[in-house]
C-alpha cells in the first residue's frame, strides 16, 4: 500500500464514475487481468457473441444469400453509427470498408489526383509506419515527393513545424489525430485551416483517437479521414476500417481501386466503369460481413456511454497513470513520454525507459496488459468503457513492484512478434 | 412426376453418391428448399459456430490481443490449406487477404510493373465486372491500354481469340478460369504456356472454380491467382480473398499498395519500407480475423471430401440439369448458355430466357433459390457437398411448373438490389 495515494482513493473514483457500470457489458471472465492494451485491441462487448451467433446461424445458415439485400448496407448504416457518436461527420461521410492500410491507400490516391499541380506529401516521421509505407509507396508509383516533417518523439508534431512545411508545392498532409506512440493529440481544427489556406489535402488516421477522444470532423473543416475500429471502438480483432470523405468532396475525388462496390449501377455490371455520385465510390469489393457486424453492438455501448463522457473519463484515468508515474516510478528510471497535459492527449499514456521491452514482458508476467514499442516506450491504454481507476492503481502498483524488485532482468529481451 | 426420367432415378443417384452424407455437415434447416446459389454464397459447415463462437469467447474475449501471435499466422495457414485442398499449389504460394478485387488491384499492378516496356492489357469482354473495372482504373492510372477479348456469352472464350491477340506490347492477360456467366472452364496450362511465350504475365480469377474443380496451379504454370472464399468454398459472407503467386516470382514482383503486413521486419516498424522476402510482401494491413477465421471449419469438409471427387459429382449434377432442361424446358423457350461438354463447364449451369430476371423471381417463390444475371440468364449453381441429384430434380421440375402456367407473368420485372 502506498502511502502518497492510498488504494481506496482509486476505489473512490470508480464510485464516483458515471460510466463505472458499464463495465459490465463488457466480457471480464478474469478479475486478475489488468488490461491496458484497449488501444491494441478492444475487450469483446458482452452483447456480440450473442449477436454474431444469430447473424451466423439466421442470417448466414437459414437466409443465405437473400441476407445479401440487408448486408450490402451495412457498411453505410454502421459508418452513419460512426459517424453519430464518435467522428462528429454527417449522415453519408462515413463508411466502413478494407483495412486502414488500404483506405489510406484510396483516399491519399483519390487527394493526390485531385491536387495534380503539386508533387510534395508531408507525414509526420513519427507517424504509425504503415502510414508512411502507404505514402512511400504512392510516392514512388506517382513521381512525387515524400517529406517527413520531424516530430517530438514525446509531444508529437508541432503546429510550427507544420506550417512551416506548407509550401505551394503540397498536396497532401497525412497525420494521425493521436499519435500511436506519445498519444500527443493534434489540433484538427487548426491544421485544416492551415492546410486548406496552402491549397492541400489533410488525410486523419484516426484509429488512436476514434471511440476516445471526441472527433468534431464536421466542425473541423475536416476533409478526409481514415481509421480502425478494433481499439476504443470495440469491433474485434481486424474488423474492417472506416473511411470519410467530406460530402462537398465526394463528387470530385475519385480513388484509384476501381471496384464493382464503388460502381453507379452496381448490378446493372454495365461494361464501363463509372463511380457512384457518393460516398460509395470509395468502396470496392464485398466486405467482411462477420468481421463488420460485430462493431453494431459495439457501438451501442459508446452510444450509451456517449463520446464526451467517455472522453472526460479517459483523461482522468491519464492523469491518474501521470501522477502515480511521477510519485512511484520516477525513481527507477521511468520518464513521462506523452504530453503532460490532458487535453493534449488521447487516451493512452507513454512511459519510457531503457528496458521497456523487458519491463513489458514482466508487466505481462503479473497479470497487466500494456504494450511494448520501440524503441523504449511503455504504452498504457486504459479505455473508458471498461477500465477503473482501481485497474490504473493496481497496475502501476505492479510496476513499480517490478522496478524494484528488477523482475525484468529475468525476462528474455529479443523482439519477435511483439504486436 | 415426369416418365422420361423419374424422380427416382435421382435418389438412386444419391443412394450411390460417395459425397451424399456430407451434406450432413451443412446447417440445412429448411427442408423446401432447394439452394442452387452455392457459387454466391456457400452454405453454413455444422461445425463453423461453435468455432466461431470459441474463438470470439475464448480468442477475443479472453486472450485478448495475447492471441494475435496466432492470428498473424491464418492467413499463410488457411492460405496452405487452400493451395492443398483446391488450388493445387505448394506451401507459400497462397494466402488469404483483403477482397478479391484489392487483390486482383495487387497483383494486376505487380505483374504492370515487371512488365515495364510494353502497354497492353487484356481481358475477358464477358468477364466479372469487378475484373475489367480494376484493369480500367490501372490503365488509366499508367497511360496503359485495356484491350476486351470478344467471348461468347455462352461458350466463354476461344483459345484463338486469346492467340491472335497476344503481340509483343501485351504486358498482362487477365481471365476467369471458370465464367460466372456461363460457367465455361478455360484451360489453364494451355493459356499459360500461350502467354508465358509471348512474354506476358496471367493473372487468374477463380472466384468460380476454387472449390469447384480442381485448379492445379503449379502443375498449369500458372503465375498469379486471385479468388474468393464464400462461394464454393463457404467461408461465409464477404470472407476474405485469396491471392496466390508463383513462388519463383515472389522475390521480383512487388505490389503497389505497401502496408506494414508487407514489411520485412513488421515489428521492428523501420522508417523505409522493404517489402518482405516472400509471399507476405503481398500483405497490406490487419485482416478480419471472424471472418477469415471461418474458412478454417470449411475446409476440413471439403478437405474430406476430395476435390477431385467433388468434381466428378458437380459434373454430373452439371448433366442432369442440362439433361432436364433439354427434356422439359426447351418447349417453353429455355436454351441452354453453357457449354454442353461436362469437362468444359465449372460447377454452375446457365440457361438462356427472355422472362429469366421474373422466372428468377417466381422460381425463389416456390422455394428455389439460383440467381439471375443480366441481361437474360439464370444460373444455377449446385454446391457438390450438399446439393443432391433429387434437388436439382425438384428444381427443373419446379421450373418447368412455372414456365407451363406462366407463373413469371406475375413478378416484377425491376432490377433493383439483385445480388
Amino acid at each position: 500500500m502506498r502511502d502518497d495515494f492510498p488504494r481506496y482513493l482509486a476505489k473512490e473514483l470508480d464510485a464516483a464514475d458515471p460510466l463505472a457500470e458499464l463495465r459490465d457489458r463488457f466480457v471480464i471472465n478474469d478479475d486478475n487481468l489488468i488490461y491496458l492494451d484497449g488501444n491494441s485491441l478492444g475487450r469483446l462487448p458482452a452483447a456480440t457473441p450473442e449477436f454474431l451467433s444469430r447473424l451466423v446461424r439466421d442470417g448466414w445458415g437459414s437466409d443465405l444469400v437473400r441476407s445479401w439485400p440487408t448486408w450490402i448496407d451495412w457498411g453505410r448504416r454502421l459508418g452513419d453509427r460512426l459517424a453519430a457518436h464518435a467522428l462528429g461527420a454527417r449522415p453519408g461521410e462515413v463508411v466502413v470498408s478494407d483495412s486502414t492500410s488500404v483506405n489510406l491507400y484510396k483516399l491519399a490516391g483519390a487527394a493526390l489526383d485531385a491536387n495534380p499541380g503539386r508533387s510534395t506529401i508531408l507525414v509526420d516521421a513519427e507517424d504509425f509506419p504503415t502510414d508512411r509505407y502507404i505514402l512511400q509507396g504512392l510516392a514512388r508509383q506517382r513521381g512525387l515527393t515524400l517529406r517527413t516533417l520531424p516530430s517530438d518523439l514525446d509531444q508529437g508534431l508541432q503546429l510550427d513545424t507544420l506550417r512551416a512545411a506548407l509550401d505551394g508545392d503540397v498536396a497532401l498532409v497525412v497525420l494521425s489525430a493521436v499519435s500511436y506512440r506519445c498519444g500527443a493529440l493534434l489540433d484538427l481544427a487548426a491544421i485544416n485551416a492551415l492546410a486548406r489556406q496552402a491549397g492541400a489535402y489533410v488525410l486523419w488516421d484516426l484509429s488512436h483517437a476514434a471511440g476516445a477522444v471526441p472527433v468534431r470532423l464536421t466542425d473541423s473543416g475536416a476533409d478526409l479521414a481514415v481509421g480502425c475500429t478494433y481499439k476504443y471502438l470495440n469491433g474485434g480483432p481486424g474488423a474492417p476500417a472506416f473511411l470519410y470523405v467530406r460530402r462537398e468532396l465526394q463528387a470530385t475525388l475519385r480513388q484509384p481501386i476501381w471496384g464493382w462496390f464503388g460502381q453507379r449501377d452496381q448490378f446493372q455490371m454495365p461494361a464501363d466503369y463509372e463511380p457512384a455520385p457518393d460516398l460509395d465510390r470509395f468502396l470496392v469489393g464485398t466486405p467482411p460481413i462477420l468481421s463488420m457486424a460485430a462493431l453494431d453492438p459495439a457501438l451501442d455501448v459508446l452510444a450509451e456511454a456517449g463520446i464526451d463522457q467517455v472522453r472526460q473519463k479517459g483523461q482522468r484515468l491519464g492523469e491518474l497513470i501521470v501522477e502515480l508515474a511521477d510519485a512511484w516510478l520516477t525513481p527507477y528510471g521511468f520518464e513521462l513520454a506523452s504530453p503532460r497535459d490532458p487535453r493534449r492527449r488521447g487516451s493512452h499514456v507513454s512511459l519510457r525507459h531503457p528496458e521497456a521491452l523487458r519491463i513489458s514482458r514482466a508487466l505481462t508476467e503479473a497479470g497487466v496488459v500494456g504494450d511494448y514499442r520501440v524503441p523504449d516506450r511503455l504504452r498504457l491504454g486504459p479505455a473508458p468503457l471498461y477500465t477503473r481507476f482501481v485497474d490504473v492503481w493496481d497496475a502501476l502498483d505492479r510496476l513499480r513492484d517490478i522496478a524494484e524488485r528488477r523482475v525484468h532482468e529475468r525476462m528474455p529481451a529479443d523482439l519477435s512478434r511483439v504486436t
